[in-house]
């Protein structure tokens, strides 16, 4: 339909869009953007903030956009990277499965620090939901290879989705939003090996900066390609497989959105997503079974082929590569602990975890067939217990709680978010209020 | 030697070494600071700076490293990104043969905010000589398929060379040393399609950036991996070829400076170094016999495959396009205008040149073996013109003027400083005698 230019077709469909006209897509956004804060504000404490605050400090800046639940503000750039690094502190903010990554702690933060310097943001949530379309149709265009090579989907998809939402919201011209896109793409990176580290949260905030410092240069009249997606030297060909996207990237925009359809995915564990599914596993056997680390000899966890790819830490040997860990979240629950963000520090693990992690063992099984509403696509995970009786139970999780298909109701998002502050009822009711009466404004002096 | 711990290697070969013992390779080194001075000054007023100016104040930050030529300073991160960009804005900075890129448009940005930030600069030689090693091992280690795909390893191979410098400066330990290779790698980003515009340049500026900013993030005692170049989900496996890294990263390291051999790229003209050759051949020939638009019916630039990779505009609209088109450098030669700066600018190219552009053809040929001495190796060019009488003359050139084996000479460098200075003798003299003489805070009050 727009033929086979892939830059100018996005910039095109994006600035021709009027997402604002979905009454759905537009609760689903107040929705993301309720979660995004509740996952921001329990990150709030995080050790890496202190860091990063302090680098904020020694370069100086415009005090403009406020840094979530620090009473503080930095400039558009610097809290772009800030707030990016919060909301993806812990791992409990949400993910898309096209998107194999977090779009929501890239698209935000560019887009809280637009509105702030801008004292405008009536295109706040009509950016949002294009920022998340943009982010989930690079995902399926890019190819689930990209991810597997070692790609970081949330960093080099990110600062893309982040320009054209901010681009969206502020209003570029199709012209500007072409050049954005190649500003962009031309600071796309983050690696996978940096998982289990803060270096992975940092990405959500660099892809945010990325975005947003593309969106200004853009602004600026400054030059670049117009075709950065296209061609054998471009975006596509770069990092994944230009004639997979000539296929996908633009297939039928703007007959649903995909913040809807499939949707933004809620966590309600502080974890990676690949390990929800066995999360759930394990606390329905320890509910229904009675397991435990004491009458269990041997764990099985069984995943379809590279369902465990993004589960890069075997032996954690913190809670923040626990994050990152089936087994030390299996554990955890085997030794009756919550799974809540206070075991996923930086703080080493006791021995009484580690001692169980030697009896889960990966498992994979190309022979079973995944549910046609799993979620991601194609993924399950069944989680098989030996215990010393001699019994074996086993659960299977095609879609964990939280998924697409297995929503949160907006009262448990919203219990998330008290949660994170607290229980400090009435700054989570101002939130709340801000976010579905008020507007972004109000919302922002609440941060 | 060191193993296949490429990160940890890289880290323990830095911190281990005192490049200022070599005599000579810190003669180059100054003479490197002296041409890089030469085009930042020769850029200075490149339209892109009062783009990046606008940005930078809306941005605000404190005043600290001086923006070379302005009379203005910023903090050290902005700093970093607009001298970055000025270096490269003409395409009139050094390259190096092994980088297949730019190298002191990255490295010398970075030092300079650090030196600039902590008033200290007893390292700044040495660690400009351990950047240039390190861009140019990873440029080997890399392969040339990196650079062919599309990525412009000035950007790709430039954050971690300037992590490696400024961590050397600021005297990091190995162990913040391999976490600063890891953020620079995470933040490793560049695409040739951006050639011919303003973000090609930028893309020296942001590496610079992040490099430092990679630096600042050890020092803060962020986490990240501390073997990002290694293994399968490693920089050099997702960019380029794990295996040759292995092989040629940390080879003999130490043994000669790559800053001496091959040696630093000084350039005469201010475009791409691939049309260099081509430039000291039809100058030959318009000197030698007399060749000019008006006698010549034809020309042909003859390469090796490949060896026009970097000159993707045949058919250049403006001038700035115009230097990665060997093209539009013979057809202002053919009619007599100079090759200076001031013809490689945003202006559109006059009809008189343009019209010139049809006759000139490329052409390939492997069968051509290239000098022992060519720079880069295994490149040349012919020139071959057909004259309008029926002559034909041709002029081949393996390593054009500047490059090492024929390179300037010091009063050669000086007379560019001069040059990009408007013949301002007093100022280059006490930038040369702060360089040569007195040391990097008297050089950096000059700028």
């Amino acid at each position: 339909m727009i033929g086979l230019e892939l830059t100018k077709g996005l910039a095109r469909a994006i600035v021709s869009s009027r997402p604002e006209d979905s009454a759905e897509a537009m609760h689903e956004a107040k929705k993301g953007l309720l979660d995004f804060t509740a996952a921001s504000f329990a990150g709030r404490h995080d050790g890496g903030i202190q860091k990063l605050l302090q680098l904020i400090e020694t370069e100086g800046g415009e005090p403009i956009v406020p840094l979530i639940g620090q009473g503080k503000k930095a400039s558009p750039l610097q809290a772009a990277l800030l707030n990016g690094f919060m909301a993806h502190a812990l791992d409990f903010d949400d993910v898309h499965s096209d998107v194999r990554g977090h779009p929501s702690a890239v698209i935000l933060p560019a887009l809280i620090s637009s509105a702030a310097a801008r004292r405008e943001d009536d295109r706040f949530f009509g950016a949002y939901i294009l920022g998340v379309e943009v982010m989930a149709r690079l995902g399926e265009s890019i190819g689930s290879r990209h991810y597997e090579k070692g790609w970081h989907n949330t960093g080099t998809l990110g600062a893309i989705a982040a320009a054209c939402a901010a681009g969206y919201a502020e209003n570029l011209s199709e012209e500007e939003l072409e050049k954005a896109i190649g500003f962009a793409a031309s600071q796309s990176a983050g690696m996978r090996v940096q998982f289990g580290t803060e270096m992975k949260p940092l990405h959500a905030g660099l892809a945010a900066q990325s975005g947003l410092f593309a969106v200004k240069l853009a602004q600026a009249g400054f030059g670049g390609s117009n075709a950065a997606l296209d061609g054998e030297l471009g975006f596509f060909s770069l990092y994944g497989d230009l004639e997979k996207a000539e296929k996908v990237l633009l297939r039928e925009w703007g007959t649903s959105w995909r913040i809807v359809h499939p949707g933004l995915w809620f966590k309600v564990y502080p974890f990676c997503s690949a390990a929800h599914h066995a999360a759930d596993a394990i606390l329905k056997l320890i509910d229904e079974h009675g397991v435990r680390a004491g009458n269990t000899e041997r764990i099985e966890v069984v995943f379809p082929p590279e369902g465990d790819a993004a589960l890069t830490e075997r032996r954690p040997a913190t809670g923040e590569e626990g994050r990152f860990s089936v087994e030390y979240v299996i554990a955890l629950a085997l030794n009756g602990q919550e799974l809540t963000a206070d075991r996923f520090t930086h703080k080493p693990i006791p021995s009484s975890i580690r001692d169980v992690l030697p009896r889960i063992h990966r498992v994979y099984d190309a022979g079973i067939r995944p549910a046609p509403e799993a979620v991601p696509k194609g993924r399950f995970t069944i989680v098989r217990a030996f215990l010393t009786d001699g019994r074996v139970c086993e659960a299977r999780v095609d879609c964990p709680r939280g998924a697409p298909g297995n929503e949160l109701s907006e009262k448990e998002i919203r219990e998330k978010l008290k949660l994170a502050l607290y229980a400090d009822e009435r700054k989570a009711d101002h939130l709340l209020f801000a976010i579905e009466q008020i507007g972004i404004q109000q919302f922002l002096s609440q941060l």
